[in-house]
């Protein structure tokens, strides 16, 4: 059967969507490696009826184990710790020795930065933090916030909670220590291995592979399969135990023959490693050109650590007298066929190749909208060209969505560009 | 009191991280612009047990409405309609009107797009997406998939649910047909006006605004005040109904007067919404020479429409041979003062506003980590400058975090130097 947790995060900015939650997902991750399954993961408000609901539904629903994040801060709609005390019927006290070590934190912080902070108000705060439900155990401060793990009451069943900061550059150097307590080991001691693998195709519409999946269902024992098209591309994740490797060899095999052409990742890796694994194989350096996209391609390239073994560097070309200085594009080609067009988007490929002396140029040029788009040339239209090796792979396509929806996409074709350009030697 | 609403996001993909849920926290912004609470949003995998567990919790807590995002898809793992069909007693049929409909809009699409497509398979998602609850209420497909309205049974005391298909770009065209159904309506027909209004500081920490709030709490009758720190901004948003008006004055007042230096955004704008009204006001133009952020300060001044009057370009100076060759970056200065030092920053600034003939240029130099730092320059120094008007504005900063966070911040804080620079007339 196998443990289970659910996952409460807190928070108003969270559920308003002003801040993206990364640490329900972050945990789901943490928690399939150690073999534990996620029920749910729950965004509240910062507002104690709605935590104890949430706890309650979490409680109620069998989970072996639940986790929190958010609501330690100093701040008076930060409730959480208490809450959670309550819920447990472990009414909280403070803990004077935690108070001294946040106090003493928070005075390396401040000396570190300048800070000249209100010695009541930072002493409240810090207070505040430092009460401790009873017969909790405290999971050491990664910035001013302790985490908790909070055991239920002897006399009412109910999964034990754990309590951990919303700042994901808290929470996640705390993880290791929550799982390591005595009382969440104890809780999880169900787990079982949970293997999870990712397939990428790219071209390949849901509704065809719907269709091998239904065609294949004989070995889909076991599997838990969940396909979902992102950015165009298509992402089939697959999540068994360890009996059922055998009938995922049998699925990955089915999938690999069916779509030869559009499978580009058969091990889980994204097309940022596909592209930069074949640059470092290959010694290959590249360079961007970028108008609708502006940065964002050359800003992607460089999210992984150790690009500057392969990336030079990039122009953004937003403006036209941009486009003729930077890319060195002929003033006179743009009057002609427009800036959006298949001849700028090379221009601009060997413009981007040839000013920073990269093996690989890439040019992009489009309307990214919500204006300027035209009959003959619709928002949503970009141009794309990659080139290398003395050729070019041009491409023109019609994007959906927003205009953010629009240069997100784009950047992730050209990046499929220069893995086709690549993978033809 | 007013209404509460519940949101369920179905999707493994969206509870193990691989996709980010953007449908709960854009219906929580669209339902309090309605005047309507959100009390949770719930992220559940492609179970049915688990999404019928999440109705069950917000029908259980006493919601006006449910909405579902997701599972609408043609295949198997797609599953809501049937589970929230079934959870109200209302089994599903056939409705051969839409399957025709569905029909012709994916004969178009496959048209447009080049698909062939296996007719088998084509009609077998078809069929599955337009099986209807008994009583349901069909919102019009935006991509294939179509929205349910799904009453409660007559015996059973629930909330009605509205069903919407996953994909943003399909939600959002279909949430006015959901809100203006009469069935939704009479469940929302408590909303009362519900007012967010945010302020923005840059530089105070959490524990002062704390402090501040506790002493003035006798303004904060009828405020739903939350505070939160992202990027290094300090973001207040109090909701309030109408009749607190006076306070949240009275409170916003404090804060201008307490913390003048810091204080940026009094009226919500973000610092993006600030950096480009004062370019557009001053009829300046922008340009950027980047190396640790490669672009994405150059991708984040484009983000918004009409960004071409005022963004010129920029370069992309990952290598040192960049900085010097697109910024003239000496190279003599790079190897006395090291590729991230202050000097180098200004040429880069210098460089990016001379090369595009920009009024502004920004300079951003940094050891983005996770290697190449060291005891003198360690990971997340971040040296910036920003060029105009024949003045310079230079800044050191330590950043904390990964190097996508270091990343990030280093953008925010550029954006806050040209924000400064431009105050200065």
């Amino acid at each position: 059967m196998g443990s289970r947790t659910g996952i409460v995060v807190t928070g108003t900015e969270v559920l308003t969507g002003r801040v993206t939650d990364r640490n329900g997902p972050w945990l789901a991750e943490r928690l399939r490696e150690a073999g534990v399954d996620v029920a749910a993961v729950i965004v509240v408000g910062d507002r104690p009826d709605d935590v104890r609901d949430a706890l309650s539904f979490l409680a109620g629903s069998g989970v072996d184990l639940i986790i929190t994040s958010g609501g330690l801060g100093p701040t008076a709609d930060d409730l959480t710790a208490q809450v959670v005390g309550e819920f447990q019927g472990r009414p909280s006290s403070l803990d004077t020795e935690l108070e001294a070590h946040i106090t003493a934190i928070i005075e390396r912080l401040s000396a570190g930065r300048g800070w000249r902070l209100d010695p009541a108000a930072t002493a409240a705060g810090t207070r505040k933090q430092a009460m401790v439900p009873d017969g909790a155990s405290v999971l050491a401060p990664v910035g001013t916030a302790p985490g908790l793990v909070v055991p239920p009451h002897p006399d009412r069943p109910a999964p034990p909670i754990v309590v951990l900061p919303g700042p994901p550059g808290e929470l996640q150097p705390m993880w290791p220590a929550a799982l390591a307590d005595p009382i969440v080991q104890q809780a999880l001691a169900g787990a079982a291995e949970l293997r999870q693998r990712t397939i990428r195709l790219w071209g390949t519409p849901e509704s065809e592979l719907a269709a091998t999946l239904r065609a294949h269902d004989d070995v889909l024992d076991g599997l838990e399969v969940t396909t979902c098209l992102r950015d165009g591309e298509l992402e089939i994740v697959t999540r068994f135990g360890a009996a059922a490797q055998p009938n995922y060899d049998r699925l990955a095999q089915v999938i690999a023959e069916t779509y030869p052409r559009t499978l580009f990742s058969p091990d889980g890796r994204t097309i940022d490693d596909v592209v930069a694994d074949a640059l470092l194989a290959q010694g290959r350096t590249i360079a961007t050109a970028e108008s609708c996209t502006a940065g964002l391609l050359a800003g992607r390239l460089t999210d992984r650590p150790g690009s500057s073994a392969y990336v030079l560097g990039g122009l953004v070309v937003y403006s036209n007298a941009a486009k003729t200085e930077l890319a060195g594009v002929p003033a006179e080609l743009i009057e002609r066929v427009g800036a959006v067009s298949a001849e700028v988007a090379e221009a601009l490929a060997r413009g981007a190749a040839g000013r920073l002396g990269a093996d690989v140029g890439v040019g992009i040029t489009g309307i990214a909208g919500p204006d300027g788009g035209s009959a003959e040339k619709p928002v949503g239209l970009v141009h794309f060209c990659v080139f290398g090796h003395g050729r070019t792979l041009a491409r023109a396509v019609q994007l959906p969505g927003s205009r953010a929806d629009v240069r997100k996409r784009a950047v992730v074709v050209a990046l499929h560009l220069v893995r086709h350009l690549l993978s033809e030697g």
